[in-house]
């Protein structure tokens, strides 16, 4: 039995020669598209068409069967009824065929029965090394060969425009969608696939095998589930080493689309924030449309990505500078100003113009063109702009106007290196005419910087690939089973992470002693107990507590009333600790995501995770440079710098808890559900935690 | 001297005839336009060419001069040197000429003389009882007259399409932008003006001008700053009334953009977040794009508002289902589910679907395609749905099956009232066959989803136009002047808004007494004084003072250190009052925008108003169901209604706070900066003003 992991998916896209078994001779049924689809493609070698009532089909020779072929054959394109899917997939492993696309509903999809066919595909092709396309799917289409394991609308009226976006979609319906819109909108594609039921080949093996190619320069990918995250992680992780952009659009963020995608696909959809924290880590970008998702495709496929994010505008309208300078800080783009030097040089050479950034020309162009290279070339000799954004409006379309204006700015820019976004109208031929030397064209001013900025974030995505180390944690393993606050703190504190000093008692004289040992400051009691969560709602807390008389009265009650109240949970004793003083609560946690596996946590404490949802998210584990940047993302975190005459907390100290709980939950992903500290005190001189919880996981997942 | 504000723009948009002065004979020059274009456009009326050089200009007869000109003239069109301008305007009003396009730049654009120049335009045209579009603007274009005094290149090559949109813009090059946008996406344009300097005509008369013809479906406008505010107000206030939507761009949202915007125009720009939270309060919206304004107007002018955000989505892919259902919900409709009886009718009728809402009727449509308005008038019949989306990807584009779709689509829908987005691709005549319908037509779904939810935001403004009365407050003149904190809450109090019982004291003695009056509870004391605005840092500020002991101690500290630490302030004494409790802090205050007058801004205390810039805004007055809305608005609202076991506030007490403020506000729009009420304390059966600054307005204000 091959491994089917050992092969790759060269069979689909490079084939030798296609069999195309229930191959049609009308160019319109899914049989015969297939067919007519190679041969408008260009598909280079044979193409074997296979059905038993023909001699021909669509002026090719046909054969009655799979073992009639006279060639090696690849790839073999099952265009059968369902029930016959399997005896042709078995044919053709006998015949030595190396990858099948199964175009043919009604398995997995629609459950029962139809998922043990699909499992007995399955099954049928790991005997032979098959490698399975679908079921269920619409194929694929790769520029490179001119092959066509596909039966998708989306080629018909011709093949895309050749160019190096690769494009991959479970959804049949929708990725037929995405083929026609990028054909309407002339984007240049490399390939197409997709992946239907996922039997074998998924999303993320399709990613994997893309971004090695050297025709393909970014890649846009339509999910409703994820079916191989690890695949998708590793994909996306090479991807990065290579600078290839991946952008991605996942279905069901909203409520009711998650429920929607459950009764969909059987894939199971996960936290979406845990999605979207996963591959943004990897440095792939979430598009939240498909028109942003082609605007990064487009941008990342004709111009290069730019080394940081200051934008220079230049403009023949104040008004379209201001909006692009609007666009630019929404999208996080900076508009330094140029020099006052080259102000003064500018307003000498024009008095009209605002030449500080955006820089207006004006109108004045018209009357003086030499203004455009005069100016374009001094923001690229002084400006330090990673990138640029130019307004010509019509002047672009002008068939006097036109020409004149591209010999100014391409004369200008040369063999730039960095994107540069041209918005004004164009037709098909003058957008190509700036697209083969590099430079984005646009009509809406906003979409153009908001294109750009989508690459200075894939830049950084891709320079901040090398992290740090993980903390180093001698022990990590935390062993199954409920456990107290105190075996909790005390794991945590053999991980290194700062807990406050404190005594576990069981009699209120005890209490009153371990008080006086902590140097006679204001102390807390907690009760200690594996079964009680949520201490405060039995009164399992009291706070500030001065002197022998409250530190006893309160450890009475406790011991007292809270076995009352709560018969069933066994009480350890009580917890006391010196009370912790000022600082910035956190919250910082760890769970288990369904899909993406372990993840960790952190907001800032009370009102704001709870009520704002201000919380920053990422795969465990993550390094303390990592958990910086996740602290760099609460909109609230201003408060970690001090606000109302309070100082700042130690942010490094923050992030090394939180990397070394990410740690833990990552070596402990089957045994613990979630480890919460909260609240963590964060002080200047570090960050200490002053309650934690670790839950096991249930038993089923132990 | 006539009152221009008496003469609408009628002369300018259906002239009965037009002299073109400067008239040129080459339909490309600046003063060959108008001739030109007004000829495309089939303007009905005479057009009177001024060239004392020639005897006919583009076959028409040509005049020396106006007064050589046969016939009544009432729209004149300047394209003269900037140095002539003056001169032919008075020979215009002489004439009887009612409106006049000055195309000619160098005036206020320019500062010092060009301003005075401009000056004394507008004093001619005022003598004269001649309307001034510009000067320094590209004119303007109307549809149902064919009147184009305009030179803009927007219109070279043919005019748009002819429909109901209106565009008005300040910006010529970005007008001109807009206008060749619109015409490469075929929208269908009522009429188009560019305002230049507004010396005489602005914007928001454009707008009031536009709103009142029957032409006009909806208006775009796009501006840099705000000259008229009031018209503006009371323009938006009209088409709230004739429920015609408008969409506004206003660019300097960013600082940087602001900055550019100041030395580009001479509007002053006012506070974006005030343009904002006016124009949306009379039921305008912003557009942050050129394609989002465009894609409203274009919703507007051919689907019906709807009368509620309730989506019904109709697919044949899952996928994209949940896509929109995703948009959906992140532009704020709502997705309800179709009712279980439907759900299982629609399953028996085809089991694959998914009939729920996402309602999927899967690609089985293929087969059997009296599905789709099986499904349809089952949605229309039993579902709660004020607008639907739909998606059937290329099967629109597809000669076969696009006539059947269209067919079954608008065959089922008749006459509908409610809008309807169909999502696919379209050519030019498949889009407009919809559209003829009332049926829109997107090729990406978000979009699609997005512009229903901008209808449906805009029939919600319309709706809310008849709110409550204002608040009645006996006496709202507040003194000019600074002003105690006690005689702030005092004025605030006379106004309707409870303040803590407090005492003003000017002894320790007085203090203890005054403390013991209130019923022994804890006490607050502040030192008084209208010289100090930040009592807290001064020291002046005691907490929780419990038992004459401690009251008296605060008091003399406080009246001995505060007169040495800030020997020039005037110390009126202390003032006694009450501990508040518990409750959620808020901050209500007013101020005066530079532009937009006097606003009313209410945020949650604390770290969230200071922080996270938590605050929402309206003009002043506000009614208290205004009010609530502003509540609503804010991110962290949630608090108010009871976290972490606390219990709600009462915000229709809160609500009535801002209400009166902004009463007040207003009343003292001349003499009073602001007001600030920081914290009110809302509680569960009120609110109470536990500080309260009143700020003068500054002298020259005053």
């Amino acid at each position: 039995m091959t491994n089917p992991a050992a092969a790759g998916l060269g069979a689909f896209f490079a084939p030798r020669a296609i069999a195309v078994i229930g191959a049609s001779n009308d160019p319109g049924r899914i049989g015969g598209r297939p067919v007519d689809f190679c041969k408008a493609a260009g598909f280079a070698g044979p193409i074997y068409p296979v059905n038993p009532t023909r001699d021909e089909v669509q002026g090719l020779k046909a054969y009655p069967d799979i073992e009639s072929v006279p060639g090696d054959v690849d790839l073999a394109i099952l265009a059968v009824p369902s029930a016959r899917v399997a005896d042709t997939l078995d044919a053709c492993g006998r015949r030595g065929v190396r990858a099948a696309v199964i175009f043919s509903a009604g398995f997995s999809e629609v459950g029962g029965a139809g998922a043990a066919a699909q499992a007995e595909l399955l099954e049928i092709a790991r005997r032979h090394g098959i490698r399975i396309l679908g079921p269920n799917c619409l194929g694929f289409y790769s520029a490179a060969s001119g092959a066509c394991g596909t039966f998708t609308t989306g080629l018909e009226g011709g093949m895309p425009r050749r160019g190096r976006i690769g494009l991959i979609t479970q959804s049949g319906a929708y990725g037929t969608h995405l083929l026609s819109m990028a054909k309407a909108r002339r984007l240049g594609v490399a390939g197409w696939v997709s992946t239907g039921n996922e039997a074998d080949v998924t999303v993320a093996e399709c990613l994997a095998h893309m971004i090695e190619s050297d025709d393909v320069g970014a890649v846009g990918l339509y999910m409703e589930g994820v079916n191989r995250p690890d695949m998708l992680i590793r994909a996306l992780t090479r991807a990065r080493e290579l600078r290839k952009p991946v952008t991605i659009m996942k279905v069901g963020a909203s409520e009711v689309g998650a429920r929607a995608v459950q009764s969909h696909t059987a894939s199971l959809a996960g936290s979406d924030a845990s999605f979207q924290a996963v591959i943004e880590h990897y440095g792939a970008l979430r598009a939240e449309t498909t028109e942003e998702m082609f605007d990064t495709l487009y941008a990342a496929t004709v111009a290069p990505l730019p080394a940081g994010d200051r934008l220079g505008i230049l403009t023949v309208s104040g008004g379209a500078g201001v909006l692009m300078a609007d666009a630019a800080e929404k999208h996080g783009l900076s508009v330094p100003p140029m020099p006052d030097a080259s102000v003064e040089k500018l307003l000498e050479r024009n008095p009209l113009a605002s030449p500080r950034n955006p820089v207006d020309i004006t109108a004045h162009a018209l009357n003086d063109f030499d203004l455009i290279p005069d100016y374009l070339s001094e923001m690229m000799r002084v400006g330090a702009f990673d990138a640029y954004c130019a307004f010509f409006t019509s002047w672009t379309a002008s068939p006097v106007l036109g020409p004149r204006l591209r010999e100014a700015l391409l004369g200008t820019l040369g063999d730039h290196d960095r994107p540069f976004a041209l918005v004004g109208l164009f037709n098909e031929d003058q957008a190509a005419a700036y697209e083969d030397r590099g430079v984005l064209t646009f009509a809406d001013p906003s979409r153009a910087v908001a294109a750009l900025a989508r690459l200075a974030r894939l830049a950084r995505g891709f320079d901040a690939a090398a992290p740090d180390a993980l903390p180093e944690i001698a022990e990590t393993r935390i062993a199954a089973g409920a456990m107290t606050e105190a075996a909790a703190k005390a794991r945590l504190a053999e991980a290194g992470i700062a807990c406050l000093p404190e005594r576990v008692v069981t009699t209120a004289d005890a209490a009153v002693e371990a008080a006086a040992e902590m140097g006679g400051g204001p102390v807390v009691l907690k009760i200690l107990s594996p079964d009680i969560a949520h201490k405060t709602e039995v009164g399992g807390v009291a706070l500030n507590l001065r002197g022998a008389g409250p530190v006893r009265a309160a450890a009475q009650r406790m011991l007292e009333e809270i076995p009352a109240k709560v018969p069933d949970a066994r009480i350890d004793g009580l917890l006391v600790s010196p009370m912790a003083g000022e600082g910035v609560e956190l919250i910082v946690g760890t769970h288990r995501d369904p899909v993406m596996g372990p993840m960790v946590m952190v907001g800032l404490g009370g009102v704001l995770a709870e009520v704002l949802k201000d919380v920053a998210l990422a795969r465990a584990p993550v390094t303390a440079e990592e958990a910086l940047g996740l602290l760099a993302r609460l909109r609230g975190g201003a408060i970690l710098d001090g606000v109302r005459g309070r100082p700042g907390v130690d942010r490094k100290a923050v992030a090394d808890v939180i990397a070394r709980l990410s740690v833990l939950a990552a070596a402990n992903a089957d045994s613990v559900e979630s480890i919460e500290i909260n609240p963590l005190l964060a002080r200047p001189d570090g960050a200490v935690a002053l309650d934690a919880l670790i839950l096991p996981a249930a038993a089923e997942d132990g």
